[in-house]
């Protein structure tokens, strides 16, 4: 059941006071959610802001982030369909979602603890630029992860 | 050809003082860059923040946001591979991106105008929850707009 609307106000507001557009999250559809919680919060340490479980419609969906909805880069959105019986199709659309990490070779290397699948291993794209690594989500969505801070490569 | 290290040097680096983990940008393969900025700039109101021509790999990767890299929201980023001849295929997994817009019915009936086919209109998923509608961007991936100023809609 959804909860009041006096208690998910606040949680759908994103931005009362905004004027300006921005862009709130992008949202995948998984199959199991613990193994996606364990991915994404276990492993790449985000958090789950909401987790709404739609009994009438027999879905769940769950906002993760490392931020708040106002404050903080978009989130990610997880939709469950409880009977959903078979793997989503990827298509060739798509390509992945980004994540900054702090240090990507210790990222890439944790990740398959945590249901993640290796790509490709962490590479600048030239030197001086940032290295890239890939790794596949429980669900087989492409990941990328970027090395945010320069110092843990440095030197 | 790719700018030299010095001058992309900045743009890459997201956050070179992070020392958490963030949400960067998603990525979608797209057909026409022109119909994409046509919709995503002059529709939706984001800028591209970024531009990449790379002759020796044939694409092109475009960043798109409505802020900068560091202190907004997480950005969208465009490949344009320049030989690509056919659609792309979008299967069951990837829902949408969404963002949110000051006054969702007044930007869901502009986007027709700039290359997005409209799905469903605005409405509200129950009483006190925001509105939310859906459009399609030219390459038939699915945008939710959702209402973030209460004041649009209140009264």
């Amino acid at each position: 059941m959804m909860p009041a609307t006096s208690a998910i106000d606040p949680l759908w507001v994103w931005g009362e006071d905004a004027d300006q557009p921005r862009l709130l999250h992008s949202m995948l559809r998984i199959r199991d959610v613990d193994a996606a919680l364990r991915f994404y919060c276990d492993g790449l340490g985000m958090r789950v802001l909401d987790r709404y479980d739609i009994a009438a419609g027999r879905f769940s969906i769950l906002f993760l982030s490392y931020a708040g909805y106002r404050d903080g880069p978009a989130a990610l959105e997880l939709t469950w369909n409880w009977d959903r019986d078979e793997d989503y199709t990827h298509g060739s659309g798509y390509g992945h979602v980004a994540i900054g990490v702090p240090d990507v070779a210790a990222m890439w290397a944790r990740l398959p603890a945590y249901g993640g699948q290796q790509g490709s291993p962490p590479k600048a794209m030239m030197p001086g630029a940032p290295e890239l690594a890939f790794v596949r989500d429980p669900d087989g969505y492409a990941i990328e992860l970027i090395q945010i801070n320069r110092a843990s490569t440095a030197g």
